[in-house]
């Protein structure tokens, strides 16, 4: 803050624009004419304490008055800066970086230290969307090979905080998404922390589907934890259901998807980079992740999914993680719910092995703590599964749950969506498909998962008979608006689910 | 706008964001409410003539009242919104071409149909800026086929005005950029068009350099015409010297190259869409193309030359276009101002047939001019030159331009910077090398092609011997800050230009 003459006066505006650093300038500020600025310049923005970069958006108004400056919420949030406080504004000085990423859409292989660069300038913030959509784009398409992918990781990994928990054994799951309702991870984790293991579980919210795990675990609990907060619970019980987000690990993840999400892609280094710099920056040593295959899953044939399973193991064992992949059926939905309150009725149900529980949800989750079991070497290969269906049958996995629960600050019961729509068969017949990517863009614009309750409810699964007028599945909105937008997508779609 | 809970009223707010459309709602606003609407939510805003996509940003200050929304200035002009008047918000339909975008990211090829689909949403507006650079990132670094290049580029001609000239021969000519104040355009379109040739040149701003032709000839005239203002000047004059933007003529084009600018890159298969379909929607039929090669110009090696030479002419004959691509000498900056201003200066001064005229500059145009009267067919083989050079000492060229430039509303003459700072050799020597980069870099900073008369002014060549203290350039600035500014990246740089 040394040049005098680049002084403003915080103005609160109270714009909300998302991830992105706005400051609002008149058009005739004595500062834009001096240095030259225009809208979506660049600028560096700092007060005593610490400055953000941002793009300039200017006004013509009487909203700022000459001398003023305002900022978007996640600005101001972020400088911590008051009304009337007075702010300094500069030309941006190059960043370095984004030369590197320029040599990467030009086919140039980027090393550790490149990725590392890159990384650490996206989370200070430097980026902006058009940059970080460029990146991520640059690096899609299989364009990253795999010691570049290893690179990525191991940058994204030393960006953030790092959890230690002195144990021999952390274990960790991750599900290659695409598959909507395939909710196993609170399930598994309640039954590994309830035979004594530790599973320090980060979730995201959800980047292109209708609910994330930390978006389906927010309607039961508190999810937003700080890394001491999720120290505590852990030590406590054994596990917890967190979102990555606030817990500090990897943060050029959080960033990264934001964009990923308005592009509707996730690429397949970053998607490694993404996973596994969260489950080493959370300390896990033991790693099972699951690849459901299907035609309209994430991953779409067993070559894709085989190829995956090997860069995922050989990034492991890069960066010091034993990782085991699994291949599994992605042919359909897991469990009756999509969107995050439906989701969580199909978790509670499992957990307290009622009789309408899910059983494909149930299945899964058994066969992936089983995994975890056998990877660990402190089961014996083959008798995993028996034992995790032991701690589910005897109700100390729903138990660990609500512990859990309880530890994070509350428990929730899931609660019924204002709006609803019921779809019926138009003909009897067996079904035949059922479209995962259009079941998941129905619940995603019925509101899911901003709005809570909102998404769908099947009720039916493949290759079941159903009678002209059988019940298919239920559509639930928090408002009208979002359930008329879905029915709109509804009616000029054809083959939802298919009826033979 | 049938659905009238969703009707909201305009309010001005005077922000201006440059290309991205913007709206403003605030919190708790009935329609944000029902509809779903958050930060960054991407929606359709109507008035009873016409809609517009944007993004919205959120309120919650007292800016706007309850029942308001206000818009970007941008989005305001687009829909002609007056004060007070009822606007409707809705959801925005699924853009169905952005599916076409993620499959170029994963390196399928595209055929016309998709790229006339991805341009034409571009050109209504429907795509981000994140969008944007994802499609532009996807299809650089050679991940576009020829065959991919033909259909962009066709895509791009029937997406504007096209213009025709009922004439055998329409004479056209580009540089593909990277070497500072090769502004040979105005001195070419002067003697074609004294010659009795149709040219009628449209230029784009500066994408990655200081000055584009359209930035340069819009300090000695009016740049942005109508298309029906083109028609009559060049009816009249048979040339004319404007901006490809206000023509209409492939308006994809000015959108895309906001965002490239931005990345700082200038992909070859964009590049050449650009190019060539700039030229056919003007009507051209017979085309030069110059490529500059140097270490330090766009393109870097006669390998790379050739390549853009060979995807040049298949396109240009796929296209129904004659071109011709010359690959000339780009080791150094062209004649001696880089710079709007600076560089108008010296296209005068050759045209001008003065003594002090750059040479370098003079002999370029005058090769282009003799390639484009060979390539007619109405001057014999080896005679292009001489033919070019008579009508320029003549006077007969300065004459043209002179009434060209009265055509098109005005002739002003150059004026000078504020603030300068002349750079001094450190040490005597010979000029061993100029880094044309670093050169265009300083010349941005110091504000150009923003600031009109901001940029460099050169007194040195390769080669030439140099004294301890003589001048080698100045940097001219219109304000302080700016000149700071570039002289901070200065002192930064070893290698600017090297004296050995």
């Amino acid at each position: 803050m040394n040049d005098k003459s680049n002084i403003l006066k915080y103005k609160h505006l109270g714009i909300y624009t998302q991830n992105e650093n706005v400051a609002y300038m008149r058009k005739d500020c004595h500062v834009c004419i001096s240095e030259g600025f225009e809208a979506l310049t660049r600028i560096r923005i700092s007060t005593l304490r610490s400055s953000i970069v941002g793009s300039l958006h200017v006004v013509s108004s009487e909203i700022l008055q000459p001398g003023e400056i305002a900022l978007s919420e996640t600005a101001a949030d972020k400088l911590k800066v008051t009304e009337g406080e007075t702010l300094c504004v500069s030309h941006l000085e190059p960043i370095e970086s984004l030369g590197l990423v320029r040599a990467k859409i030009y086919n140039q292989k980027l090393d550790y230290q490149a990725y590392k660069n890159i990384i650490t300038d996206i989370i200070e913030g430097d980026y902006s969307n058009i940059h970080l959509s460029a990146f991520i784009t640059a690096c899609a398409g299989n364009r990253m090979d795999i010691d570049e992918i290893i690179s990525l990781t191991k940058a994204m990994i030393s960006s953030g905080k790092q959890l230690d928990w002195n144990k021999d054994i952390v274990v960790d799951k991750h599900c290659i998404g695409g598959l909507p309702g395939n909710r196993t991870t609170p399930i598994v984790v309640s039954i590994v922390a309830a035979y004594g293991f530790t599973m320090p579980k980060t979730s995201s919210r959800a980047i292109t589907s209708p609910a994330g795990t930390a978006d389906t675990m927010e309607v039961l609990t508190n999810v937003t934890l700080s890394p001491e907060e999720i120290k505590k619970v852990v030590e406590q019980e054994g596990g917890c259901f967190v979102w990555g987000g606030t817990a500090e690990l990897s943060p050029a993840d959080d960033i990264l998807i934001k964009v990923e999400k308005a592009l509707d892609i996730d690429s397949e280094g970053q998607l490694i980079a993404s996973v596994l710099s969260k489950k080493a920056a959370a300390g896990a040593t033991h790693v099972v992740i699951d690849i459901p295959v299907g035609k309209t899953a994430k991953v779409r044939n067993e070559e894709a999914a085989l190829q995956l399973k090997e860069f995922m193991e050989v990034v492991g064992e890069a960066i010091g993680l034993k990782v085991k992949v699994v291949i599994t059926d992605g042919t359909q939905p897991v469990g009756r719910g999509i969107g995050p309150n439906l989701e969580a009725v199909d978790v509670i149900s499992v957990l307290k092995n009622e009789e309408k529980a899910p059983k494909d949800l149930r299945e899964r989750s058994l066969a992936l703590a089983g995994e975890l079991f056998e990877l660990s070497g402190k089961v014996a290969q083959g008798m995993g599964k028996s034992v995790a269906k032991e701690i589910l049958d005897s109700g100390k996995a729903h138990k660990k749950f609500m512990a859990i629960c309880t530890a994070q600050g509350r428990y929730s019961h899931p609660i019924v969506a204002p709006y609803h729509f019921e779809m019926h068969a138009p003909k009897c017949g067996t079904i035949k498909s059922i479209n995962n990517r259009k079941i998941a863009k129905l619940a995603k614009l019925s509101g899911a998962p901003q709005s809570k309750t909102a998404g769908i409810s099947i009720n039916i699964r493949l290759n079941q008979e159903v009678e002209k007028g059988e019940l298919l599945y239920i559509l639930y909105a928090e408002s009208e608006g979002e359930l008329n937008y879905a029915l709109e997508y509804y009616d000029n779609q054809e083959d939802i689910i298919e009826i033979e």
